[in-house]
């Protein structure tokens, strides 16, 4: 392990948090009075305090990063981002427990959108902003934002490491030959999105001040509200420009660089997105059907159905309604949705809809080694042969999914609540989606569990976020041994 | 597709059946009556008859066959013997709905034990009797018992397609160069477990057709009981005796074959064995302290805190005591022991353990992958290198689970019962276990559904106990193609 370089990424990773938090400082100062301001203030002060330490007191004298370096960087610098952004939050008064901060704040960092919090209207303008706007960090890669921001020239294929293990996807591409540029285009696409969601909100009649959290909220498929009552206040009108820049963000950003380049064709080609699609358009149609008496017109059902479908599926997590009273069966379809995810390369959790249709693809090969044990069978996809090695690693990965999703709904259950309250936390928490059902559902805040319980959800958010295996290699002791 | 020798089989399958129905028939005419008498005289004419004309009418010219043949015999076999055997529960009227019957039914071949019965002690003796037949058929499997019955000289290798797809394990094994031989070991180790369980329950005082009939249940790992209250009214000494069985029938019988030629040292390494009896040890120790307040003893608890995880992870099913009350953690601890399930090569179900154990070591591989990304590696288990078709096809397996797990809960609730009670019912029914929580628990039967939703379930029995695979080759158009 190359300690050094992994405190240089650390320091430098909480050097750009502390600028992040400077619209904040600014708002609170402005807005919200004393408390919030020297919350603010001390929290830039101590992050941009360590950062310059981890960086000027650490030089590293080789600067190669491997892909433990890769991994250990991404998983500790969540970590690290997650413990100083909970700072403003527990100083300011606004989240007295500790334990509860950081469950806030990683909520938002991996875009959970799972809250502690049961009177969100009566926090400062600040947190507000602060709170919404880690979502929108957190959506596109927080390391990934900082490769964005300097041509880091220590030879490709370096940074590359970083990039694969903050994007849980099972294979990482480059759009340009320079990860930097990559990275760049990435965050282009991510904020041009961003900026033309405000601007039609806002047109739609929605206050600035909404419209620029809810739109950093979708557009990292998060899921906090500034309003206690998530997203039903708003106009019909906006709900449904919520639930399309939800699906939009939910898309590989791959393809939005293909619509850049005018590839059209391999844009209705690509086999993830036409199957996202598909999956939306089924459940929309499943649920509507289910809910159908429980609304005045065809139109009001479709219209929440579509929102809810979405948002779960691209694992945001805000709502128009409490969907708990709503029959089982539609329950079924979103616990399902959960899992499902959105779209790799995306701002969405969950598994992803490009693992399901590899393991889709060799469930096939299966079958068809069982009709013919002798033919040999590759797997393709997109016109691309998918590696032995990313098939076997899709495998284990889901694996190790149902490990963890089994594992932390038996210890959870040591809390005392029922399983369906556990088991949807659980999966609610690890596919960074937020609301689950019973105790823990739209209505409800994650108000039910003992700090300990909190702590093993935190932990479930960041595997589900980082793909399970970067935070895992941690627990391994070789990970940390010296490279010979 | 050969489908002459497919009916072949089917016919020489059911007139296996006719025959072991003999024993049901004398006994409703000693101790039952009319009713039962015709039902078992019609269901065992039947059989025979149907059996005979598939075997003369449909000749086959050649007995070849292949993987895909040998998937569809055994998928085929399952589901005529179950619907042949839901005869006399029908006729007899103790099951008047022939959806209920046929549950029943699959219920017991595939040791699920499921019931839809609320008044089991009023059923006829030779009912009762076929019901815990069906378990000890179905545990070693039947076509192992074709096999077994009789040298099929049609060369090697094509009846051992059958025997891999009977057996749902990632490995099948050969003990003896000839697979008959092989099938006559393992019948033979089956049965003299199973003597010796019904001496020591007789000796311990159980009645002979109680320990008979418990006999059959633990020895299939099924959980069928003659009593309403399941196990509950035995002595501790015949309960611990069940449960040592029910652990007994749980290990791989590859490793009674290694005792039975002196080989301990291969037994005391066996890797499937050590992790099967560590997982109940951790698994009894945690229930025994989670449940010590509900009991006056220390020993009380521990001896149903064995008797429960012993019964859940063999995937039997048989309790001695409501486990409904027990705490949450308990109640989760279990539902992961369902799906754990018991070692490969065992009359247990579920995901079974050597499919941990490889899936395990693929995650340290892929760990071990991140930290020396160029280094070369193998996945060993018991001395033995995993092919990467085996660990692939694992891989395959727990993701096809997991889509079932998912789909057939979604389904279920279309029912409008409870997640708990949905999801459980499809955990006990997949993974052959029986009782689940909730409204399936193990104080109810499974008549909270309606007959679709029975059916559903029964389709799941089926797929868990053939390991998934040769349930759905059937609904592949290929598998029906004639062989070119």
């Amino acid at each position: 392990m190359n300690y050094k370089i992994v405190s240089n990424y650390l320091g430098r990773i909480l050097l750009l948090e502390s600028i992040t938090m400077l619209p904040s400082l600014i708002m609170a100062i402005f807005a919200d009075g004393l408390m919030p301001t020297v919350a603010f203030a001390v929290s830039i002060a101590v992050c941009a305090g360590v950062g310059a330490i981890l960086i000027f007191c650490l030089k590293p004298k080789n600067r190669n990063i491997f892909s433990r370096e890769g991994c250990v960087i991404v998983a500790l610098s969540w970590i690290a981002i997650s413990i100083f952004g909970a700072l403003p939050m527990t100083i300011s008064g606004a989240i007295p427990s500790f334990v509860d901060a950081v469950f806030e704040t990683v909520s938002g960092f991996t875009t959970t959108g799972a809250t502690i919090l049961t009177d969100i209207e009566s926090l400062p303008m600040s947190v507000l902003y602060w709170r919404s706007f880690t979502h929108w960090l957190g959506g596109m890669g927080v390391l990934i934002f900082l490769l964005a921001l300097g041509p880091d020239g220590h030879g490709s294929g370096m940074p590359f490491q970083i990039m694969r293990a903050e994007s849980p996807t099972p294979t990482a591409g480059k759009l340009a030959p320079k990860l930097h540029l990559t990275a760049r285009i990435l965050y282009s696409i991510y904020l041009g999105l961003t900026v033309l969601q405000i601007i039609i909100l806002i047109c739609g009649g929605m206050p600035v001040f909404d419209a620029v959290t809810a739109s950093f909220s979708t557009a990292g498929t998060g899921g906090f509200s500034i309003k206690n009552d998530s997203f039903a206040s708003y106009s019909p009108f906006c709900q449904t420009t919520l639930a399309v820049f939800m699906l939009l963000f939910g898309v590989n950003f791959n393809i939005y660089f293909l619509v850049l380049i005018g590839e059209f064709r391999r844009v209705f080609k690509n086999s993830e997105l036409r199957t996202y699609l598909a999956i939306i358009a089924v459940s929309v149609a499943a649920v509507t059907v289910n809910v159908l008496k429980m609304f005045d017109s065809f139109g009001e059902a479709l219209h929440h159905a579509f929102f809810q479908v979405v948002s779960i599926i691209t694992t945001t997590g805000g709502t128009t309604l409490d969907y708990e009273p709503w029959p089982e069966f539609s329950h079924g379809v979103l616990l399902l949705l959960m899992v499902v995810g959105a779209c790799a390369g995306s701002t969405g959790g969950g598994v992803k809809v490009s693992r399901l249709v590899i393991m889709w693809k060799a469930f096939r090969t299966e079958i068809k080694k069982l009709l013919h044990p002798h033919a040999v069978s590759t797997i393709e996809m997109d016109g691309e042969i998918v590696e032995r090695r990313t098939l076997s690693r899709c495998g284990v990965f889901f694996f190790i999914y149902m490990v963890i999703v089994t594992l932390s709904t038996v210890l959870l259950a040591l809390e005392g609540t029922d399983i369906e309250t556990n088991f949807s936390a659980v999966l609610a928490c690890l596919n960074n989606v937020g609301p689950g059902f019973g105790r823990v559902g739209p209505a409800m805040a994650y108000t039910c569990f003992s700090p300990a319980g909190k702590i093993l959800l935190t932990f479930d958010m960041l595997l589900g976020r980082l793909g399970l295996f970067p935070v895992l290699l941690l627990f391994v002791p070789a990970t940390w041994n010296k490279r010979k």
